[in-house]
């Protein structure tokens, strides 16, 4: 059975806590949720905001593969007619082929959020929807508050989804607004409507929606509780954004409803793109992922224990409930302090496949690990650094390149003629020393640039690195020492990105050991 | 009804990616849970690691509330006694009232992974139970892959619970090790199990447990289901941390249960304190929590869009699913360009009572925040600087002193006498400059102890700030502009804690300017 999946990233998305999107930003978003084959975006709310419609406009002159957008808008202002109602206007001006529109199901909402009688409200859902019919759209009318109207007053609630029927909506979303409803109350909530509807659920397929959030923790498996009984349309957000605890996350949800109960949401093999094109939109966004996230975060098949390692490494089905690779993840053996010598000497293997968990090389890599950890390393998230600690404990890598000296200088006032933060460093290379100066955007900009020029000279290649994140997180050692600082550099080199990581007392220090891992891990991979 | 919760966080957890905590971190933790009310306190697994041996001796002395620790191991070891295995030694020396054991009930892991005969899996689980028990501890039987066996052999899977059964085990713990089981599949399993085991679950109550973990995003789900099916011995972590996509997380699931099922599962007044507590571990585990974690997160209760924000001034059950102070969370109104004034009004009523949104300043405010939104501010963690720009706004602050001119550097080599980044400052306040010095852990840390200095002279109070957390981020303003970076800094003066935030292309100067903020808010708040 085919399941109708529509994405609010860019709607409801953006209340969310962090979350704001610039035009650009909401194209690349569009395209994202397009190329996972997303039939159905929900973009943005022309009718309140300028800036949507001018987006809708831009986002006319993509040329996606098979998403079609949808703006989203209110039910009509109380006591005038739809056509004369500027928000309304806005919904139509944004040209797409369906409108979305909530209206209030529950009359306690009616009453005090609104101010409007019960009578006028169901006139505003009758007219909007008719309206905007009559002008050509498809409509999804989102029902909001849908389950606690339901269970405060059943009958207002159900006259509110008969009236929508009635005046032709296309799709009928049940809406959990407030997130905090259990699945037996969002399955006995589908059940009512559909006594309530009768045979109308099936008057288009799909027709019946599920709009959840998950302020109980609870948004996936009510979803999934709303399939069951009868939604064929699901709303949320790929990342799970949205406000409060947010939306439904559709990369959480999809591949349980895919891979384990058999519907069809994303077309052909587009399943195994999910990973990877949740992350673009989190990065999009430039929010981290939560890396527990189930099936897409970077810790979903992280396996530390030694055990479970172990066990992985014997049968993947051992600690794994899904092969990582249906859905474009990958599995992930964490060179940590309990990872055990295992997982170390499979890692060590990508490097030199005789490489055994005896060799004393994997022993001296686990106990200098365990050190490093307790001084506050961490390499779960900096390969990179770890494939370069392992192959210069497997004597396989000699350092390319010695830092003599260096100098950082942030200052201000400053002359017209330099920017606030300049370096020069000196290295050496083979016998032969060069010396080189850069101005940057702060003083690690200014050393990564006047190392890398002073580099070049021997190195050509390092022309085509670029520092594309930096994250910076004060760390405690322990009781008995001062803060440090842990630097996690993430650098590209066109198609290619790592991560390397340092830590210092001082977060020039700490940012100098990560550059020169990020400039050897490049020289030594090409 | 009540529940018996036990924590996991200090076995379980620590298999997170990311997750560490030293001994002190530990006991820190042990005292967090107990203040919680949390009965059972999983602290670590003594037969495998002697440090956790050395924990468990510290613990001791620990004056608990209520809590109890249980140390974990596993079954002994193929072909010996468990007299003779120095794992189960090691769990008898950590001297708790409980041990928790887990053992493999579903076939396919006995054979792959353990690699031993079915029959001697039984006689592990068997002889390992009786042999504890006449040791004279509770045994709390962990069925690792309880429903993953279930599914694939249901009577080798029966056959094992009953084994542990006979053998006198306190509680048998229904594992989803892997994580993938639906609500559903949890609840057929502990039918079945019932069946099997006839009136035996009531030999103890509470007897039969639920071990669940996120790898679908069903973790809450199932535990409730759970519950619901008879399951009065819940397991999980505080915060969620554990391995891949984590354990079930109590702060999430305790609340639903407790609020919304009328379960007993923390004594008296104790789930007020579960939002602070909570943070209290994530903080001491150094890791962030989500800010969308269901009733504890930081946005659980956070509104953004204008009309939401409208709702719950008028009526708060409007949009949040519970009163935020049954869980010790707060509502915040967030200050951003989607917000609107209804939230700026309300924020700035805090210091003058007598605004409405219709005030000129609010209006100023409102188109402030969203230009420097769009240029990379964001003041939803910031809420010290955000005050900073209402007076300003309100011509309630005028600035308090003024940096002329600042130096900083960073080298390397140095001198023996001097650390690598030093500083110096030049202030001026009321027409008269000072200058000042200082060396650091870094440029930041530098500037940071000889703004202060500087300014000591002038206001004394400044000796009491210590810069708490500094955070950097890499953002990207816009399409057209170069990328900057935007500063977080968290101060403590003693019992307070605020937060301020600087963005520059330069990340000395975003740091300035969160730094200037962070002494400004201490001398207006004293």
């Amino acid at each position: 059975m085919n399941i109708e999946i529509l994405d609010t990233t860019l709607r409801d998305g953006i209340q969310g806590e962090g979350i704001s999107f610039s035009v650009q930003d909401r194209l690349s978003v569009v395209r994202a949720l397009d190329e996972l084959g997303i039939p159905w975006i929900e973009a943005g709310n022309p009718g309140s905001n300028p800036k949507d419609t001018e987006f809708f406009s831009l986002a006319a002159s993509l040329k996606l593969e098979q998403a079609k957008l949808c703006a989203f808008g209110a039910t009509r202002k109380p006591g005038i007619k739809s056509a004369d109602d500027p928000q309304i206007k806005g919904l139509l001006e944004a040209g797409t082929e369906a409108v979305s529109i909530f209206g209030k199901s529950w009359d306690f909402h009616v009453k005090e959020v609104l101010r409007v009688s019960v009578e006028e409200n169901l006139a505003m859902i009758a007219e909007t929807i008719e309206y905007l019919r009559a002008e050509g759209r498809m409509v999804f009318f989102d029902a909001e508050h849908f389950f606690d109207g339901w269970k405060a007053n059943p009958s207002y609630a159900l006259a509110a989804l008969k009236t929508a029927f009635k005046a032709g909506a296309d799709r009928i979303v049940l809406c959990d607004t407030n997130g905090g409803s259990f699945p037996e109350e969002i399955v006995a909530g589908i059940s009512a409507v559909k006594t309530a509807l009768g045979s109308g659920v099936e008057r288009t397929v799909p027709f019946l929606g599920i709009h959840s959030h998950d302020d109980a923790g609870l948004a996936i498996a009510a979803s999934i509780a709303a399939v069951e009984a009868g939604c064929s349309h699901v709303q949320g957000t790929l990342a799970g954004f949205g406000e409060r605890c947010g939306n439904t996350c559709l990369a959480a949800l999809i591949p349980s409803l895919q891979i384990k109960q058999g519907y069809s949401c994303l077309p052909g093999e587009k399943l195994e793109r999910i990973t990877e094109l949740t992350r673009l939109v989190a990065e999009v966004a430039n929010v981290p992922l939560p890396s527990s996230m189930p099936y897409v975060g970077y810790s979903a098949f992280s396996h530390k224990g030694g055990m479970h390692s172990d066990g992985v490494l014997k049968a993947s089905r051992s600690f794994e409930h899904i092969d990582p690779v249906l859905v474009g993840n990958e599995r992930n053996l964490l060179m940590s302090e309990v990872g055990g010598r295992s997982a170390i000497a499979d890692r060590a293997r990508k490097i030199d496949s005789a490489i055994t968990r005896d060799h004393p090389a994997i022993r001296a890599v686990a106990k200098k690990l365990k050190a490093m950890e307790a001084a506050g390393w961490a390499f779960e998230g900096a390969d990179a650094s770890f494939e370069l600690l392992l192959r210069r404990e497997l004597g396989l890598h000699k350092a390319l390149f010695t830092i003599l000296a260096y100098r950082v200088m942030s200052e201000h006032p400053t002359g017209q003629s330099i920017a606030c933060s300049h370096a020069w460093v000196k290295v050496l290379v083979d016998g032969q020393d060069e010396i080189a100066a850069a101005e940057g955007n702060g003083p690690v900009h200014a050393l990564d640039v006047a190392l890398r020029r002073a580099l070049q000279r021997f190195y050509p290649s390092l022309e085509q690195i670029r520092l594309t994140d930096y994250k910076v997180r004060v760390i405690d050692g322990g009781a008995a020492t001062a803060a440090k600082v842990r630097v996690l550099i993430e650098s590209s080199g066109g198609h290619h990105t790592w991560t390397t990581v340092g830590v210092s007392d001082d977060i020039i220090d700490a940012s100098r050991t990560a550059l020169v891992d990020s400039i050897e891990y490049k020289l030594i991979t090409g």
